[in-house]
């Protein structure tokens, strides 16, 4: 029977078996893209209607009767539902998050230099972003607050959630956490009709522009079709953790962590790296007996059969640019010298640090945002974060003098690119 | 015969004509998407050889002869042949940019929180990045200036530039305004070939994480591909500028303004935005006026024609809404309250003040990026710029009273998403 991957730093086909874990394709990928271009062109044609036809197929969902939009009073009834504990916990994790989201604004500056002109630029926010939320199991209250917050922050006009309700439903813990977090408008529409609707813009729904959230293939593939008419994020691949773990580490801890992102999607990722052959076995055992108990057991084993991995390593310093090229999403170190570590990795979307930090705080209630980069993009990606909500505008202002100083290599660039009317547009003003 | 459009604000039917104005559909839409996905495939599975052959086809140049990196002594031979005084202009600009763009580098910050947990981000290079530079008379010096020089201000550690060299010819200028940005590779391919060697390899072109820079049709689908493989930048669209002007402005500056737009480009834009007839009339005859002697006059003349402009409106502050809605790549402002009227301007690239600030100098000299939202994109883009070439890795660290303190929230959010390793990871280590 197939189990995870074994592989030891110090033998000679490690690095035959680290390519290989490296490359693992884990994305569902299907040929939607045919199909979401389809959908969209029919929500530009026909806008509201085509999202009553589509909704009604695929969600099964009768949105004439419903309304696209949902309605305040809905809201209410929705957060009415929730447990007072699950609330409390809501809220605790809308307070964290906007304080950590508080700090990422960003400074506008403006100078002048040596030649007396005077530079700077200017942030400010999006008038209008999408959020999409994925219905069904996958349908995430954190994530509400995760997308929404920052672009709050931000100081974005219209924050507008669309999200599928398959059969009329809708997760109340959604409807709870887009109150809290001030989402603007909530429309129960899904799939790559939700983000062309967006985009686009239809009789009920003004478009937006920037889109942001995961989903399905089909929304992935809408939102790169859509891209250039609208801002996207990036394309959100499955979930991953790396622990780098020595001795001192906790070995049902360390399986606690593997499997809750195991437990993600049977194309999640989890692995430890470790310079202890202790700790390795226990934790092995320690997967083993706890997927017993776990709910989402199906999952969490297929995952960690398929992409887990136990990597054995000299020392957890030689363990640096293996984590760095596998660039995780989520980086947990455990281990003596866990800070001294965590300054030497240079790709990974968020480090959690020390023996009292599992990765799940960070999902839930640290503050810090879990939109992070996955499948390797960390190398070149960050997390969801204000910035994303908010655009620079550079400002330039020439006197006379300045423009004296400057003009004549202006001049002499624009003859050598050939473009005759921006050297003269300068020259011009020179008395040429 | 056809010509620029005039508009009123003030009359009736101005909505119908500004919205036309806005739709006007300036990009050249071919189907190329599945000829670019067939040489992504293609440069994947032959590498170098796939690179060669389809050199071959469309530059008609022999890699296999000439090599498909430029050397050393290739681009001190090209920087020998560059005229003294366009070096001089060039190592201004290259001087002001970096200046400019020093002043970018994001800050660190960690702090502790109330309930004891350590906070805060860390921002570090991308390590490896490519820039794509047209090849032909679109090969502009500046351009690798500006989309180099934010790349190493950032701290990336390979800056590859891929440029096609069609019939073996390439650009002296834009081999040394490589060379004095610091570019680190050289590679004589262009077209969506190039894109694919960038994000996946080949025996000579180690791989790269993320890929900027303007191209062809080709190029944008190719891009468009690999985003998520890699990091790309927008996908940029043809150059526009809204020049607001009141009485004070001179009309010949402005007529040079406008041509300098359109020379770039036959769908280039160039919009007057004015409250005076006097000057719309003096500019409308002065356009006609430059364009008699302008060496790029086909060129510039259709794009006055086909996608300029002028927009009488009652004053200037009337005109701030419609400049957010053109979102222009570049705005000038050449009127008495210049100032305060940028203060009011929220969607735009870039904002050039004043009667001594014509666009070029921030084409070449001013130091801010000139790689700038096209197509109404500054609604949720910002230019180009050092935080491009970087990237955010949050980290969290708890101690046993901060997990105490939030524990409890993070498994009652993990329990109510249905998360249970999530909640049991987080309850293990509370002792419960």
């Amino acid at each position: 029977m197939q189990t995870f991957t074994r592989l030891d730093a110090r033998s000679s086909d490690f690095e035959q078996g680290f390519a290989a874990l490296l490359s693992a394709k884990r994305e569902v990928s299907r040929d939607v893209d045919e199909a979401a271009a389809a959908i969209i062109a029919d929500v530009v044609a026909r806008g509201d209607a085509a999202l009553r036809d589509l909704s009604a197929k695929f969600d099964r969902v009768d949105l004439a009767a419903l309304g696209l939009r949902v309605t305040r009073d809905e809201i209410a009834a929705a957060a009415g539902q929730v447990p007072d504990a699950t609330r409390a916990a809501l809220t605790l994790a809308r307070d964290r998050i906007l304080a950590f989201h508080a700090r990422q604004k960003p400074q506008d500056q403006f100078w002048t230099d040596a030649e007396g002109v005077e530079l700077g630029w200017r942030w400010s926010a999006i008038r209008a972003v999408g959020l999409y939320v994925p219905g069904g199991t996958a349908a995430y209250p954190s994530s509400v607050l995760m997308n929404a917050i920052p672009a709050k922050v931000a100081g974005c006009e219209r924050v507008v959630i669309v999200v599928p309700s398959p059969d009329g439903l809708l997760n109340p813990l959604v409807l709870l956490a887009a109150d809290l977090a001030g989402v603007d408008e909530i429309y129960r529409v899904g799939g790559a009709q939700a983000v062309a609707a967006l985009a686009y813009g239809t009789e009920t729904i003004a478009p937006v522009s920037k889109i942001v959230g995961p989903g399905n293939a089909y929304v992935a593939a809408a939102k790169r079709r859509v891209f250039g008419k609208v801002g996207i994020d990036m394309i959100a691949g499955p979930s991953e953790v790396v622990v780098l773990a020595d001795r001192t580490a906790n070995p049902d801890h360390v399986a606690a962590d593997l499997l809750a992102q195991a437990e993600h999607d049977a194309v999640a990722q989890s692995i430890l790296v470790t310079d202890d052959d202790g700790l390795a076995a226990a934790v092995a055992a320690a997967v083993a007996r706890q997927l017993e108990t776990l709910p989402r057991r199906a999952i969490a084993e297929a995952s960690w059969r398929d992409f887990g991995a136990i990597i054995r390593v000299e020392s957890l310093a030689a363990a640096v640019p293996l984590v760095d090229r596998l660039a995780p999403e989520h980086l947990e170190i455990i281990a003596a010298d866990a800070e001294e570590l965590s300054r030497r990795i240079r790709d990974a979307g968020a480090i959690f640090l020390g023996p009292h930090t599992p990765e799940a705080i960070g999902d839930y209630v640290g503050g810090s945002n879990h939109v992070l980069p996955t499948a390797r993009s960390a190398r070149f990606a960050s997390g969801l974060g204000v910035l994303d909500f908010m655009k620079r505008t550079s400002v330039l202002r020439c006197d006379a003098a300045a423009l004296a100083a400057l003009g004549p290599a202006a001049v002499a660039l624009g003859q050598a690119e050939g473009l005759d009317a921006h050297a003269r547009s300068v020259a011009m003003r020179l008395g040429g």
